[in-house]
Formats: structure tokens, sequence, C-alpha cells
């Protein structure tokens, strides 16, 4: 049974939105971001072909910059930012905040992160990190800051909204926005590029940043591809929208996958979405766990819950539906790897079925 | 204070050894081993450098088949073995038995693996999958199996010497032989290869067979490059031999680096160490811990706890005696990632001084 329900009055995505993005400008993202981003490595797994009967690229954007992909369309859109702003605004309190945080002290420009006070203290001392050093590279820019609020009393878009229209600053959007899809898109165009065609791709899905970004360059790239978009069953806002073809959200989805917790598909990303994916599908937070686990003991790679939601897509379709995985080459993208030392253990070490 | 006390009656090593292994062994080593190894990545952290101000280098062998160098000197040893050998056993609860376990399989050599009945029951199936499978690649090899024994009434070594008379196997020692020397010895001959010359090389020493070719390699590459092996504080048994010259040993050391609880140096290791090593150096269990926190944190990688050992020895030099790292090109060794999922949630969410 869906987690998501149809949103009320009842919305259809602007199809003509979809063209708010085309390949070119994920060429142009990609020549924006080199020697800026990592070129993440690709790696293999002879206990993952085996379990799938695939050949199973995996490209680990866990070690780029931030420790998420995130970077790649902060830094794409910060860089085109228009002369006018005075710096830009973020409020996240996951990987966009790094990513923010890092490619605003990169371009030296001033960058205001509104975080909830009770976000984890590391994460915040990482945000703080990025703006302060620049990953040690540029050092700080006047005015750039992280602010915290009580999440209790505060609702997080209204106070983003103030500082940023006091202090002149530009909102960079964590999905939603053409500057950002593009720039995502430059994670699945260099796995195409290093190691396609491949038959399917399977990617993780949130907000449809990268999703969105990832179909575009795909169908340029592979057109005979198969791409699968895969969401948390407690959070499939964006599998019932592209099912249906109206707008579903879910409010606080309780999945693990901190990094898939949007509440609904975007503007932008949606109509992407429903033109280019070939398929959605949801996976359990317990299949997540199995996964981690197992890039955990077999590929020794530390992947947060929302980064392996591709990989549990394609053991589940090697399960369920053989046809579309066995003998086939499949692209999938490890997102991220930002997760608490504590938190990790417990996912690895708890239940699921490993 | 150190732990290891000089075995009785006191031995010298006998130096004449430390030729048993030429560079030229190691290049051999590496034609054997080509497309059959992995060529593991070396990766790099803006955070290590950071700490360090070196420019760091780690050679990921944690990504190497069965998740450790181990499995290259296995399978140099076992590819040379002598004609009238039946096949070959190896007594361990780590991961040469994996090691010898993959090795045999693909060679389509007979192998028994003497380990522990109370040793983890993954690593004992993980041992039985190798050689049952030869990693998916060959199939199992007649008469191959894992023989286990209680280690409350049971010797290992002669349990061990009685089965490979009985069955004429040739017993392939976990570090004290010289093709085991020459084998380990390729991974620091590859990153040296990619990325030497370098000022210093940390690598991690157990019984020293990684340590010895390491040294082998670096003495013959790159001739100015100072070698430091790095034990754990609880089991230095090589540390003060090198010292005093006279053989220590340090039974069942109880440092949490298990694949550095080797009791002493070997015949063949010791003297080469003695000879080509720089300096050896000492870590204490909490700088592990906190190494393995790091690389989770910061670089997203699992490594098991010996596996860090160089890299805690750079970071304690670092604090200690910044003259021998602040500026320098420094290669490490990260050697293995082989680790329960609930001991590694234990080590990096536990205390130490992360």
């Amino acid at each position: 049974m869906p987690s998501a329900t149809p949103v009320s009055p009842k919305i259809r995505p602007d199809e003509s939105l979809a063209d708010s993005v085309v390949f070119n400008d994920i060429v142009s993202a990609a020549a924006t971001l080199r020697g800026i981003a990592h070129r993440s490595p690709v790696l293999t797994s002879r206990a993952i072909d085996t379990l799938t009967g695939a050949s199973v690229m995996l490209k680990c954007e866990s070690f780029q910059r931030v420790g998420a992909f995130k970077f790649r369309g902060a830094y794409n859109a910060i860089s085109q930012l228009p002369g006018n702003a005075n710096g830009v605004l973020a409020y996240s309190s996951g990987n966009h905040a790094q990513g923010v945080a890092l490619a605003s002290a990169m371009l030296g420009v001033r960058a205001v992160i509104v975080m909830p006070a009770d976000a984890p203290a590391v994460k915040i001392a990482a945000t703080r990190g990025y703006l302060e050093a620049g990953g040690a590279q540029t050092g700080s820019v006047k005015g750039s800051e992280v602010v915290t609020f009580d999440p209790a009393t505060t609702v997080r878009e209204e106070l983003g909204a103030r500082i940023a229209e006091e202090r002149g600053l530009a909102i960079v959007p964590p999905y939603d926005h053409p500057h950002i899809i593009a720039g995502q898109g430059t994670a699945a165009m260099e796995l195409i590029e290093d190691h396609g065609p491949f038959d399917a791709l399977y990617v993780c899905c949130g907000g449809g940043g990268l999703l969105s970004g990832s179909a575009i360059a795909s169908r340029a790239m592979q057109p005979g591809c198969r791409v699968v978009g895969v969401e948390p069953e407690l959070g499939d806002d964006v599998t019932e929208s592209f099912r249906t073809g109206v707008l579903h959200a879910v409010h606080r989805p309780p999945t693990i996958a901190d990094g898939a917790r949007t509440p609904r598909p975007g503007r932008y990303t949606f109509p992407i979405i429903r033109r280019d994916v070939d398929a959605m599908m949801t996976v359990a937070d317990d299949e997540l766990r199995s996964a981690m686990r197992l890039v955990f003991e077999r590929m020794k790679l530390v992947v947060e819950p929302s980064g392996v939601l591709g990989l549990a897509g394609v053991l589940r379709d090697a399960k369920e539906r053989p046809e579309l995985v066995r003998g086939r080459r499949i692209g999938v993208l490890l997102s991220g790897g930002n997760v608490d030392p504590a938190e990790f253990s417990g996912l690895i070490s708890g239940g699921g079925r490993a």
C-alpha cells in the first residue's frame, strides 16, 4: 500500500518545465566541475555480480567532495549566481548544507546555512568547517555562517526567506533547480563515459535531482538504457506521482534513508522523471540495511542509507524480475557516505535480511 | 615499557637469510600476479593531509581480493609449489586462511585450512566459500576442506603438521617464507611505481612479511626513502628485537590489531627488517581506534585495526616528530578491511581519541 497521498487540490505537473534542462547543460556543468569535483571511482564486486548474475558497476559518490554527489549541483549553481546576489542561502541538515558550504567557500561567495539546532553536532561542525576553511584551500568568506534555529518554534523556510531577503542572498534549493539538476547529472555522465553503455541504470531518488539529471544524461548518451529510480517504501511520493501522473506527497517519511525524506517531487525534477525515467520502484528499509551491510562486508565501503537505494533496487529486481538483470550490464550510483558512527553501527549490526 | 621479552636461550638472527629474497623476486611475483591480484587503488584525503601537513598516499589493500594483501603472497607461494606436493595446508583464523583458500582454488591446488572451532563463523564460512567456489570462478578442488579443532585440547601446529604429513601437503606459512615475502612486496612496488618516489613509507608489521617485502622494494626503487615499520604497543616483539638485535617475543599480545598478534619476528623477515627498515615504532590501541574512525568518517573506508597501523604511525609522528612528516611525500599501506560488523561498530563508536 502506498505511503504517499495525493496533494490537495490535485496538481498535475507542468510538463513544459521538463525542457528547462537539456543534455548540453550537463556538458557545461561538467566543464565547470573539471578539476574541482572528483571524478569518483567506479568499483565492482564479484560478490554482487554473483548475487545478481549481472555485471554491476558502482559509481562511488561517497568519495566525492563532502562525501556525496550534492557538491556537484551546489558548485554548478553557485558558479552561475546572478550578479546582483550578495551571496547564497541554503537550509538543510544534510549533505546539501555541506555541499553549499564548500562550494561557496571555494568560489569566494558568502553563504548562510540554516540548520536546526538539534541537527547532529558533527554535521553542524562539518558545515562550519567547510565555510571557514573551504576545505583548507581558500579560507573563510566575510559574512558566511551557520544559523541554527529551534525547529519546535520556527519554520525553516520562513526563517530562510527572511534572512535571504534581509541580506540579499539567493536561495540554493537542494534539488529543484535547473542548475542543480544539471550539476547532479554529471555523475551519471562520467559513469557512462567511463563504462557505458549500460542496459540499465539504477539511481536513488529523494527530491529527484540526481535521478532527473541522470535520466537526461542517459537518454542522450545511451538511449536504449532502462533508467530506474529507487525510493524508500516509506517515502514513495515520486513513485506514486509517477504511477498516477498526479502529485503525491508523504509528510516526514519515517525511513532510515534520511537523504530521501523529501515530502514531494519537484516542479522541475518531476516532469523530467515522467518523461525520461522508465520505471520507479521502492525498497524496504530492511533491504537498505542488507545492502549497506553487503557493501561494508564485501566492498569495504561506507555508504549511507540513501546511498544504497540504487543497489537495493538491483538486488530486489535480481530476485523478483531476474529477466531484467541477469546477463546485463548495470550502472548504479552510490550517492553518498555521510553517516554517523553510532548510526552506521546500528544499521550494519542490527536486524535486516543480510 | 616494552611488552616483549627476550626469548631464552638468547637468539641472534641469522643475517645471511636476509639474502633469501631479492628485488627481482618481487618483480617476478608481480608478473605472476598480473591480472590475478587487483592493482589496488591509491587514495588521498585532504583531511589527513591537513592533519599531518604532508602529502599522504594510501594504498588500499582493503580492496584486494579476499580483502587484504595476504592474497598476494599466498598466490605467489602456491604457484611455485614443489612438484611432489599433493596440495597445501595453512593454519590461520585470519586473512591468510582466506588468501590461501582463494589462491589454491584458483590454481586448482588442493588446500586444507586448519582453523580453531571458535573462530568467527563468518570467517570459517568465507574460507569455505573460497575453497568451494574459487571466488565463483573455478569451482572446488577435490580434497579441499576446512578442518576445525578445539583450541583447548589441540595445538594447531601439531595438528597441521600431522595432516600435512599424512596427506603429503606443503605448509604455506603466513609470513616467514621467501615466496610469501616476495608476493607481499608487490603492493609497495605498485605504490612506488604509481606515485613514488616517497620521502617515507609507513608499513604495518605483524610477522613482518609485508614490511620486509616493502623494504626490499623500497630500497631498490627509491633508496633515499625512510621505511618505517609500525607495530601495536601491546605486541612490540619486532620493535624490541629491532632495537636490541636479540629476538624478543610477546605471548598472545592482547591488542585489537588481530592481524599483528604474531608472537615473534620470522627467521627470514627479521634479518631483512634489520637490514632494510630504517625505524620501528609502536602505537597504542587507542590510536588505532582513532585512525579507523578517521578513515571511516573522512575517507568512507572500512579498514581493520591492523590495517591502520601505518597511518596511525604517520599521525603519531606528525604530532611528536613533525620534522619527519611536514612537507613530505608519504606512502602508507592500508593492509586490509576484514572486520566483523559488530566489532567494527564497537571500535568506531567506542572510546579513543578520535
